[in-house]
């Protein structure tokens, strides 16, 4: 027996695996997926080009392009049974992430383990676990407000379908919006998520199940990014010129200051700085203009209150406001999150299920002996 | 930022956590539930009282033995539209594990992160995830073959009732021998499983999603235990005579000795010594004979054929040959697996949320590097 090695708790810092997929430069303010700045990708990219990129690491040629963009959208199509399904489960109470995963775990219930199928079986299974995400969210949405459900259009692309499936809208500057977030939110390091995907892929399991794990950590509050939480924090403040009370009132209490620092970035949050000028450019809102008006307060506020503390707006502070420009309601915030971090995880699962070697620490007993 | 810290792969040796919940001794082939000896527990308690020391740290007195049985009992029935969900999904090729996936995931929808609600309602979703398991395992298992469903008694004991839920089976001495092993295998140290539904709910995620994640991680090959293996490697052999030159043929070809050799142990495993005393007391079978003169013959193989070896039966092989002899058919082996380890991943999913901090490690990245 080699002797148990000590780390830091929660595994901070400890690197668990390699990987080719991505990473992010905290001080540098920079993230990428493969060799891109993935701000680049979300300004210049359609969803599914950066899709095939995370999987198959190459943005596609021309054709590549128009041949995985209708492999997505024919993949994207779900069946009379997965909705008779949903139907039968979804009240207006259901979050559409826990319908989720009832569909993913329905269909999925004839997955085989990565590790017994050829690698292009696997990827195949990668996409179509990926590609039902918007369809099935958007049904449990509808179905929960007591509305049709509107099926998947395999002639359209990812996002405009999951903005027309979830909202009716078929608004192409509101998908070109979405767009530009979805790129940006499909990746994002090694998150915690990810992860819990890649540990479930390393023994061996099925894609359904390793899908089913990173989904899971996703639904927990120490996740982050629910860009819900920053809009309702814009609600609650009311007037830019309450901002400094309010901020002041967070931190007295000790509480976070939603849509406001990152693990990670010590600088402005490159996501964020991107959703920016994208609401600023498309959207001239009122709620635009509010956004920027209490940015500026709580950036002027915390540098009053916390000199030195650095926090910048994130990227759940202009996501939630993109999200909610385009027509979604904040309710289906974390679940558009989901829909382009699916793909990410799906990513991540296939390079781990290639590494083929199981991820098992050890614990510490601490507990009372048994007599021997 | 830290400097990363570089540690083995697959996080081999790492202490990722302290638990009070249990250990094994590979040295000396000895394993312990909190601070007792877990093949005496097996021995002499119900299942239903180990259930309580797992989740509450001690085992119950008279009265709360009673009270918790009483409770587990109750727990273990299922709804009509449970059993309606899982008459539309299962087909004759339906793995009953898969099934639970969909039926937790359907019973889960309305569960809660398990930080925002109190110690109390924690346990009660533990204990509510893992009593269903015997009945929605046993009622796909019918479902598959075309049975009718049994439905739960709310005043049968655990181990009696799934095996009548399952086979049909009422046999007090079969239900003893199951409850034999199912107690031995609800725990055993950190395993794979159990680190994946702590991955999961280390992000204050809720309890279906800790225990699908720990359930994912359980259905990989690489997790181990498949008695099911070790059964159908007692077939291939056929005569016990031909036991030296099928040992000889994995060992040349590369393969592993199914039901022979464990990760930790590098002696007799406690589990394996305790089953097979159950088997031989119990089953006085051919089936019985066959595999005690077969074990025999590997371990004496091995030590010619690999000296120092030190491969000796694990909890597989024995544990394959009790299930056949209570009725269970192979199908439902590994099922029957995971009625026991629920109970572990629920007791260790609940330490976890006590402990309230992510486990969140790293990636190197180590593909081309963005041009910047």
């Amino acid at each position: 027996m080699s002797t148990p090695i000590t780390v830091p708790r929660g595994l901070k810092n400890v690197i668990v695996t390699d990987t080719e997929i991505g990473d992010v430069r905290g001080e540098e303010g920079f993230y990428h997926y493969r060799q891109f700045d993935a701000t680049e990708l979300a300004r210049t990219c359609t969803f599914e080009d950066v899709w095939h990129l995370m999987v198959f690491g190459s943005l596609p040629d021309p054709g590549q392009s128009e041949a995985f963009a209708r492999r997505i959208a024919a993949l994207r199509v779900i069946d009379g049974a997965t909705v008779d399904l949903l139907r039968s489960i979804v009240t207006p109470e259901t979050d559409p992430l826990a319908a989720l995963r009832v569909a993913l775990a329905a269909l999925g219930l004839a997955d085989r383990p990565l590790y017994d199928v050829p690698a292009a079986d696997r990827v195949d299974s990668a996409l179509r676990a990926a590609a039902v995400v918007p369809t099935v969210l958007a049904a449990a949405h509808r179905l929960s407000r007591g509305q049709e459900v509107l099926d998947a259009d395999p002639d359209a692309d990812h996002v405009s379908d999951y903005l027309r499936m979830a909202t009716g809208s078929t608004d192409a500057e509101a998908a070109d919006a979405l767009r530009t977030y979805l790129v940006t939110t499909i990746d994002h390091g090694f998150n915690a998520s990810t992860f819990a995907g890649r540990v479930v892929a390393s023994t061996g399991s099925d894609m359904t199940s390793s899908v089913l794990g990173a989904l899971g950590a996703f639904l927990g509050p120490l996740h982050g990014g629910a860009p819900s939480r920053a809009l309702a924090a814009l609600d609650d403040i009311g007037d830019p010129s309450n901002t400094r009370d309010w901020v002041r009132g967070r931190i007295e209490s000790g509480e976070k200051i939603m849509g406001f620092g990152h693990a990670v970035y010590r600088t402005h949050d490159p996501r964020s700085e991107l959703l920016k000028s994208v609401v600023q450019q498309r959207f001239n809102s009122p709620l635009v203009h509010h956004a920027t008006a209490v940015e500026a307060e709580i950036e002027a506020a915390i540098n009053e209150l916390k000199p030195g503390r650095r926090l910048y707006a994130n990227v759940e502070f202009y996501a939630g406001v993109l999200m909610s420009e385009v027509g979604l309601p904040p309710e289906m915030f974390t679940p558009t999150f989901a829909v382009a971090r699916v793909v990410g995880w799906t990513a991540n699962i296939l390079e781990q299920a290639a590494e083929g070697k199981i991820i098992r620490p050890v614990a510490r007993y601490v507990g009372p002996l048994p007599a021997r």
